[in-house]
């Protein structure tokens, strides 16, 4: 059975958008994921389809209504057995390893925030959960939803080849990858490190892993620290 | 003048997509900024019109080019004055003040990355910014591209209305957003907390920063670790 991707939003005409080109293009008209776009304004009740009101207490924008965005929850096929996710600023940092558990299962059901935000009561109510996809704030969550799917849909079964899928392994040790370089060996007076053209599969492999670390600790010395964090937890 | 983005990719017509509607779409009809998605392809110089060759010292998968791309960045318009940003795993993560940064220069050029990477030389010789907008993997850069540009073209002058950018503000102080309501004030038997009724502006506004000091706290430490380590260094 393919994965379900239902995503909740304003701007159906989005979907798929980029995700509709390419990798995850492919794997859509091939039937590995499948994508429904819901309208939320479908659920609206009153006669000017309105989805948002005033924030109580004041201030500025407008808030999406629980009553509404409830209804559209409700509604959304094959929602009961999926991670019901609301991308927003205020949400867990995503990382990867949400990632391949999204990925391993059935699919995902997606609400894209927009305005100032979400009536609280709906995310307690429906069991939302909050997923950011980083420490900035976007005019809606169109676009991380996007984010969301096209790293989930690249690891689903399939999709990358082989090749591919092993290198995925080499990410999971929480370094920063390596520098990559191809032909020309020559190129504005820049030449590759000859180590990688020495033919010894074990010096390069050292290279790498040194050049991985070097990075790491001069770019993320916070993927690090978690990392050894987590082994403390493991051995626990 | 209006700001001006050139996206280098091997799939242009992933843009606008999601960029082309709402707020951001709106704000590039009228004018206030602008993008250009270049082609990589088209700068490349074989008759197979290749753009990647394999990695050096082995490995799957395959690298960008550094000639090819050279060439796509130095034809790019506008590219002497604006930053030269590649959307990478490896890069430092985005952040609200960096999108800020970027929307208060006159543009931005951004390298879509694919494959497993883009030849070093090319970073190194033209000077890219590697950024990175989370810690998961994508098929490309194009739809990290879009996330950058989102949160750049809402802050642009006259893109969100004087209400919403007053909001902005309130981002600055380093919390998580709190807890917003609205109509209907009761709804499936939860109420909206009776402190936001009360019309009492000063209790609305300490209830606010209460409930985002304790989210914060409970969903982000590090947010909080972060800006109390930033007051120490402005402190200096």
């Amino acid at each position: 059975m393919s994965f379900r991707a239902t995503v909740l939003t304003l701007y159906p005409d989005m979907f798929p958008g980029p995700l509709g080109v390419s990798l995850a293009g492919r794997a859509l008209a091939e039937g590995t994921w499948a994508l429904d776009a819901v309208d939320i304004r479908d659920f609206a009740t009153d006669r000017h389809r309105s989805v948002d009101d005033t924030p109580a207490g004041g201030g500025p924008g407008m808030v999406m209504r629980a009553d509404v965005l409830a209804r559209a929850i409700d509604a959304a096929p094959a929602a009961t057995d999926h991670p019901r996710l609301l991308m927003s600023p205020r949400g867990k940092p995503l990382t990867q390893d949400d990632v391949k558990r999204y990925a391993g299962g059935s699919g995902v059901t997606i609400l894209c925030g927009r305005f100032e935000g979400v009536d609280e009561r709906v995310i307690e109510a429906r069991g939302l959960t909050e997923v950011s996809i980083g420490d900035y704030v976007l005019s809606g969550g169109e676009i991380a939803a996007m984010v969301l799917l096209d790293a989930v849909v690249r690891l689903l079964p399939g999709v990358m080849g082989a090749a591919d899928s092993a290198h995925e392994e080499s990410f999971e040790d929480g370094l920063l990858e390596y520098p990559q370089y191809t032909r020309p060996a020559e190129w504005e007076g820049r030449s590759i490190p000859p180590v990688l053209l020495s033919g010894d599969h074990g010096k390069v492999a050292r290279w790498r892993r040194e050049q991985a670390e070097v990075l790491t600790r001069a770019r993320r010395p916070d993927l690090i620290e978690r990392a050894s964090r987590s082994d403390g937890r493991s051995r626990d």
